[in-house]
């Protein structure tokens, strides 16, 4: 079969990828071996916030006696939880597929390995048929990263250790989880367990949690999960895996974190094993294929979006990747900005941040002035939350006054940080956007306050 | 005492003009003769956003089996959702003075009465002294309109019924309640009651709710509210209070709606008695203030915020326009602008919206394609809402190709709207404003769904 263009992986830069180019009048292909959607719906994004969502729920009914709210024999049934989540990414899956199937994408389910290039186009073979495609886009994702630590793949076969797609999917609670990995991943899922009872530990290697968050918000982020009775180690080394739990070394000396159940969330990599792409001598940096701010690879007719290119593996990331993408297949002038990409933390408190911290700035020799405020300026902060110690801070390019970061942690930001963009993206002076009109009472006011200190 | 301002009132309009004016440099008289906060703070937003939020807790408590969480003998107490709101109120009221305390505004808690202008000025008096005023902001608010119906008046007098104010505090909860009016009051303060358990009926003399509400929107609002089993009476006309209930007009017969307590929410309009208004020669507009686009009266150096020029009565509207009244005081070039201010109701769902609407838009001979999507789009709403059916609507101005209206109902609606606000802010065009990276998964994405239909 031939077709304008191959997609290869149905996950969010994948199907986006597909349906624009479509619905643009192009001849598509997407092949997905697993389900559409990808891990950010099946295994990622969407499924934790389900899980997330009930957990918080739970929370309210649990804890809610400073509103005026009580109640007896609260539980939370993990079997439920799980089901309601299988609809949830069941009925989203088949919106992803409805959309392909309005657009006449032809969808094949099955493996594909890339034979390489001829004059005819890429050659694609899936379920012992061949495709050809004029052009190839890349959108196969990302695999978690399970390093050579003694102990931690017999751990997986076993089923003691398990990734994200275990971890939501486990209808039964351990009593004792540990985590290894403090990033995102990690700590979502370490704060589902944790409220919903199970007794959690995080290993860390770094002296921080949550990556590359703004210092402050980390420090009020792991100063919030302890109090939610979540234990840290911070600064320490995991060195292996036994039945009892995760042996780590701490200042010289090796420990051991007692657990029925290990979560890894060290990180992803980009996935490309086993598919033929060494067939068309891709340029790559380790396992992710170097693109360009068109999302080209070194191969003419080739592109590669989402995790596959290892940049910022975030669902809406790869969004924008495929739209830039199919842009320039269909001429369309467009280039991939990656200095606004908005970041989020589904976890009570939530944070979410967007462009510059004071260190990236610096990094960048960038003059900044930071601007630090409390949530409790928001009258619906207070109002709703109890002893809330959130913040939003802004970072002020000097140069010329413009706002060129905003991060937050405390209620709603990850639905407040997308108008902070925009107010990044407007690239117009403090002056200006004090002129805004903030509707009261939001937690989002906040962001106005900050703009008059 | 001398000063170069006067503010009278102390609401959201009037202490941020003391603030704004008193961190120019200006020396500031705040005359308050209730609490500082004004409605908003004392009797209106924060009280009414915080039991809001007692009873979505209840709710999540009571409802949320769906989601894997049970519980039994589920209560709200009624005496302490007010006590946790009167905390609250405190602790905003307080900060407000620190404000006026760190910025040496002088607070004279007493009922202001001008006494007229002389050649020092504006002379005010309060609490048996005399203040004289360069400048004059009134910024004293509004009062519930309380129509001649027959028992009405009487009604309040006996407690029987309550205006927001004794709404926003009764201790014990009635049985029947019925609401005068579906106006945002009358609507959020019946979602509370109706939440908790009261039996509530709205009786509105209009076919629709929520008044200048974007109509599909108020369709799908009436729908959600008639699900929590409150009833409405629709095009029906109050014609008298009894001790038994609310007497109403239908299609030309009178009938009763019982009722053991009655809210009074039919509007409210600016407040402008017994403070020797008259005595400036003030250009009125029934009882409100007239002004111009820089809060400008027809008297020279007298100014008008918030309620009491009765064009928005929104605290952020008495917000801004509070800076726009100082700003030309000192003599820094701002207007106002009336055509982006957001609106929220703070109800389960959400409303909120700003910018034009098909009908405004229609009214000024825009025009406009109007842009539909429902809120399933978004995997969080999906996962996080059992059988939602919001919806955001864009409206785009066909002449140019840019967003000139934003309206949403569902979840979270009342942070996302200040982005939206921002978009419409930008005036770009579609095609810039589809580049904006939404953060995954938020409800928020449902804008960006928009944006490419």
């Amino acid at each position: 079969m031939k077709a304008d263009i191959i997609v290869l992986g149905g996950g969010p830069g994948g199907y986006l990828a597909a349906e624009r180019a479509a619905a643009a009048g192009k001849s598509v292909v997407l092949i997905e071996k697993r389900a559409l959607g990808g891990t950010c719906l099946n295994e990622g994004c969407i499924p934790s916030k389900a899980m997330l969502n009930s957990a918080k729920l739970y929370q309210h009914a649990l804890n809610s006696k400073g509103f005026g709210v009580t109640a007896d024999n609260v539980e939370i049934h993990q079997e439920q939880v799980i089901q309601r989540k299988n609809q949830v990414v069941g009925s989203l899956v088949a919106g992803v597929k409805a959309i392909m199937d309005a657009n006449q994408v032809t969808v094949v389910s099955a493996m594909g390995y890339v034979e390489g290039k001829t004059s005819d186009g890429f050659i694609v073979r899936a379920d012992d048929k061949t495709y050809v495609g004029e052009k190839l886009i890349l959108a196969c994702g990302s695999v978690p990263v399970v390093p050579g630590i003694p102990g931690l793949k017999e751990g997986i076969v076993s089923g003691y250790v398990m990734t994200n797609a275990e971890a939501l999917s486990r209808t039964n609670l351990p009593e004792k989880l540990v985590v290894i990995g403090g990033g995102v991943i990690g700590l979502e899922m370490a704060s589902y367990y944790a409220m919903v009872g199970v007794e959690v530990t995080i290993i860390e290697m770094l002296d921080k949690i949550a990556g590359p968050t703004e210092a402050e918000i980390s420090e009020i982020l792991l100063r919030a999960y302890k109090r939610k009775g979540i234990k840290f180690k911070l600064g320490c080394k995991v060195t292996g895996v036994t039945e009892q739990g995760v042996l780590y070394e701490q200042k010289g000396s090796e420990k051991i974190a007692e657990a029925d159940a290990v979560l890894c969330a060290i990180g992803r990599r980009a996935y490309t094993e086993n598919m033929g792409l060494e067939n068309l001598g891709l340029e790559m940096n380790r396992s992710a294929v170097v693109t360009d701010e068109h999302l080209r690879t070194n191969v003419e007719g080739v592109y590669a979006v989402g995790d596959v290119n290892g940049k910022i593996m975030l669902a809406h990331t790869a969004y924008r990747e495929a739209e830039v993408a199919v842009n320039h297949i269909l001429g369309i002038e467009d280039t991939m900005d990656y200095s606004r990409i908005p970041s989020v933390i589904y976890t009570d408190p939530e944070v979410a941040g967007v462009g510059e911290t004071e260190e990236s700035a610096a990094a960048k020799g960038m003059k900044v002035r930071s601007i630090s405020v409390s949530m409790n300026y928001s009258g619906r902060y207070l109002a709703e939350v109890e002893r809330g110690d959130g913040i939003c801070k802004l970072i002020v390019n000097l140069e010329d006054n413009t706002v060129v970061g905003v991060h937050m942690i405390g209620s709603y930001a990850s639905e407040i940080i997308c108008g902070a963009e925009m107010m990044i993206a407007s690239k117009k002076p403090l002056a200006e956007l004090q002129k805004l009109v903030f509707p009261h009472p939001t937690v989002g006011e906040v962001i106005r306050e900050a703009l008059f200190m």
